[in-house]
């Protein structure tokens, strides 16, 4: 019977077209930001939906809200969520899509009077986007324990607001203990951010896990001199030296392949000027990698070209690090399941990296976790811009529907 | 006789330091701007030991002045000379040394009752620095007629005042027309200004020309785009390509050698964050050559270079020229005597290239002109630590006396 379950994209649409009214700015984008009154009331909408789609509501102390589909037999649920705070200039599908999918998948069982075996819930995670309250992922931290909840509650926002004080004004300051129910296994639908799907024609993503970063600041220290007089060999040119390193940051993403990118977006150089040779160069280098082994290897080489290039020219060398995240493996028979449900229902997939950070990659830390994205039209996204066409949003919840039930039997 | 003739060794320095106490400024250095009280002083001080030495001293319109040391027969006159302004935080040797180590030629053929055929003068061109006014090398390229007499008078200082007045107000604007005497040759003692020489242990350079200059700002239009959801594939990075460009630039100059610099010392990126590719970069170039055919050679090479650079990456690429002067070439006669005298005197002696302006390269256009370099401690110039050691300082003036005398007979 489950083969026959089909998703209502009008309702599904209609829904997240409801909930960008909440916060809607000019060019039909979204401001809601974290526990502001735009998020109360966005909180407040998604929560009579999961009233009427006869699902138990329960709030913990952060304000993540989880809604529940009882199953036929105890224990943990299938977990599907995402968040519905947006950045400051958000588009109306990054969050909203994977809670309101998550809404669809309980209102497509519901009218076919389908049970699961198990449990099957629904959540919203607090201050995903980390825009109002640092740091993002804050919700499903605390959730899964990695952020303690009184600090959590003590944070406070770029308006000097605090967590606990918000939480309480906007009365989502819960009850429930943060962390329960325990997930079976957590699947997140969210659209890509980014040009890969849009641009190879791809309708389904199965994320295979969240890039680790490895960002990198270089000081270069030479000396001035005129650009006339001094001969080349006589040059201590950082500047030299910092271009030699970004165009090998370049060279290495080529030849390590696979998901390793590199960054070079920032370069500043003294004097800065025509026709003195640079003293002083600050740059950085933006490495990421879903294999942190790959990852480690890319830094590896990196410093040692650094270090070689900077001698070969005479010039000094500092380094520090200015971040750094190990990658998150998705759960690989969920990701299997993604690219094997995508198939079955005619839809053209690919593995890929998420090169944004989601509440998925925090939840893998506690139960088997998976991701399924849809394309973000030109790749644009924390933007007013953000688009995705009605029948991808479709096909993603489609695949959320399946893998749930699969997950649930 | 004339193998005999040295100068007085003790009576340069002491001249150099007394020029160097009108306009002294802390650390030993000089600031005697154009035209300025302190330029004043500087030009009664040098007229009044003209006078002592005998010479004839004439004044023309823009404030260049000559002193003239008669000649056994009529005929132009075998011209040595420099320039007593300097920048604002100058070296006490940067053009003094010309026209001091003059007058102690004189002083020697004067005490030596020695007589030469030709006249010989010594002269001074009113701001060569172009620190003040502009352009520099002023003075001279309004002797060559080079620059319009009455443009040059009104041109306008960084101070608001003109040319004209303040020759007026120090009592400069002399009555001599502009351009005469005709010189038989031009032949200039300067310190390097650059590290050749003191770093490879010369005494003299025989400097073969001044060098070619081409400046070029390129404007790369990429897309900005975000550092971790984008794959290398798909990027339009404006930064990789500006920093392929300036490692491009750095192996050009060694590809075509000789006296071939290139240096990229001004590149500014946008948005210039950690993660975001650099959608606009903003950076120049800056060619240097004596060879007039190898300094468009490396243009073209450039250009073809940067072009098919941004093409390959789909960035757009707009180039404009920020200045473009052709070398000059000084006469090789005279060059190849520099090199001879100073082999005979014992001193090591290189070919080199002038990397800065000289008032030589003005006169180079109307008489056969040549430059001999003394080293300058570590390259530095323009700023008060320049230094040349004595014993530099009399090699370069017993070169100068006898090339002088050479040509004078």
């Amino acid at each position: 019977m489950r083969n026959n379950l089909r998703i209502n994209g009008e309702r599904l649409c209609w829904r997240l077209d409801r909930l960008a009214q909440i916060g809607r700015i000019p060019g039909d984008g979204v401001c809601r930001l974290a526990l502001s009154d735009e998020d109360k009331q966005g909180r407040d909408l998604v929560i009579d939906w999961m009233r009427e789609l006869g699902l138990s509501v329960r709030i913990d102390r952060i304000g993540n809200v989880v809604g529940m589909r009882p199953g036929l037999a105890d224990g943990p649920p299938v977990m599907t969520g995402s968040h519905i705070d947006t950045v400051r200039t958000g588009g109306r599908y990054d969050g909203a899509l994977g809670v309101l999918a998550g809404l669809e998948v309980i209102a497509t069982l519901n009218e076919a009077e389908f049970h699961t075996r198990r449990p099957i819930a629904v959540a919203f995670f607090t201050n995903e986007e980390g825009s109002r309250f640092q740091p993002d992922m804050f919700g499903s931290l605390v959730y899964t324990g990695a952020l303690p909840l009184d600090q959590a509650l003590a944070t406070k926002g770029i308006d000097g607001a605090s967590v606990g004080k918000e939480l309480d004004r906007i009365g989502y300051a819960g009850a429930a203990p943060a962390g329960r129910p325990h997930a079976h296994a957590y699947v997140e639908l969210h659209v890509e951010q980014g040009p890969v799907l849009d641009a190879e024609s791809f309708r389904i993503g199965a994320v295979e896990g969240v890039q680790g970063i490895s960002w990198t600041e270089f000081t270069l220290s030479g000396q001035s001199n005129h650009a006339g007089t001094t001969p080349m060999r006589m040059r201590r040119d950082a500047g030299y030296v910092a271009a030699r390193i970004a165009v090998f940051a370049r060279n290495l993403a080529k030849e390590l392949g696979g998901n390793q990118v590199a960054t070079v977006g920032s370069m500043t150089l003294s004097p800065n000027l025509i026709n003195v040779v640079a003293n002083h160069v600050v740059m950085t280098v933006d490495l990421r990698n879903t294999d942190d082994e790959q990852l480690r290897e890319a830094e590896r080489r990196l410093f040692v070209f650094a270090d070689e290039s900077a001698v070969a020219e005479n010039v000094g060398i500092a380094r520090r690090s200015l971040a750094r995240f190990a990658p998150v493996a998705f759960a690989p028979n969920l990701v299997e399941r993604v690219e094997a449900i995508a198939h079955e229902l005619g839809f053209p997939v690919r593995r890929l990296p998420s090169g944004a950070g989601h509440d998925a990659q925090i939840m893998a830390a506690v139960c088997p976790a998976c991701m399924i994205f849809v394309p973000s039209v030109g790749g644009i996204s924390h933007n007013v811009e953000e688009y995705t066409a009605p029948a991808d949003l479709v096909a993603g919840a489609e695949v959320l529907l399946r893998l749930m039930l699969e997950l649930a039997q």
